[in-house]
């Protein structure tokens, strides 16, 4: 039925980011409201930023909307703008293409909760504003690489005990 | 810049339903969040219910995928399964296509409020449950009908006096 049961909906940990950057998200759990609902135009995520967690390595996506609305505690979105105060009700909006990084962080001791929106698109790239990094998505899934296309080398992405 | 400010973005009324139908939802206002944000892909509104007012008519999208956030108060969500009563942090999702009708209720005596999807498609036919219409959109714009296409009648649509 439309109305979600959100206690069979796990929030979940993990990231896609190689190597030793997946550390950056390790305090973020997401819960894919989205899917278990079987949108497919739209995925709608309800993520959880732990104390010191961030919601992603800064950004901003070339095809698809995004689109946040602060639910729960506290978070500093951090954009080329500089700081932002988010709180319960607050809202943020990235149109596609627009080269604004950003992300959310948590610098607060209890956790804090956003409901995020992004369009599914067939294909996708998204630059990362303060590390030479971007990511193409399609049918054979994320590529990362530098911004000119070449590799990421250990320098970069170097396993946990480099 | 991405953080909205809510304070210059109204809460507004009126419908787009035909004749006496718009009286439907004249407890509803509506803030429109995507477009203030420079959105296309889909829309995110928030709503306001006051008591007694209705989301929509209840109907279902044939081409957009819609999700609600309960955010403050208490509604009843209706639909081809029954009622669920619905809070915040609750959430709906209504993949496009799917034939079950549905609205949202205040049938408290305080405001209630939810944010909503929907995708922004270049055409969109949607169904009404309870009644013989159906409206279809496209670059000219809304156009109800009855269900077999045929035009609305004053029986349905006849203004208050009638």
């Amino acid at each position: 039925m439309p109305k979600l049961d959100l206690s069979q909906i796990p929030f979940k940990g993990g990231s896609s980011y190689p190597g030793k950057l997946a550390q950056a998200t390790a305090g973020r759990f997401v819960q894919r409201l989205g899917d278990a609902g079987g949108l497919t135009q739209y995925g709608v995520n309800m993520v959880r930023l732990e104390p010191g967690g961030l919601s992603s390595l800064r950004h901003y996506h070339m095809e698809q909307d995004e689109f946040a609305l602060m639910v729960d505690g506290e978070l500093i979105l951090i954009d080329d703008d500089g700081e932002h105060v988010m709180r319960a009700g607050d809202c943020a909006s990235w149109p596609a293409g627009e080269a604004n990084g950003h992300h959310l962080v948590n610098r607060t001791d209890t956790p804090a909760t956003f409901l995020v929106v992004g369009t599914h698109t067939p294909t996708e790239t998204a630059y990362y504003s303060d590390i030479d990094m971007m990511v193409k998505d399609d049918a054979n899934g994320f590529s990362f690489t530098r911004k000119d296309g070449s590799p990421l080398t250990a320098d970069q992405i170097g396993d946990d005990n480099d």
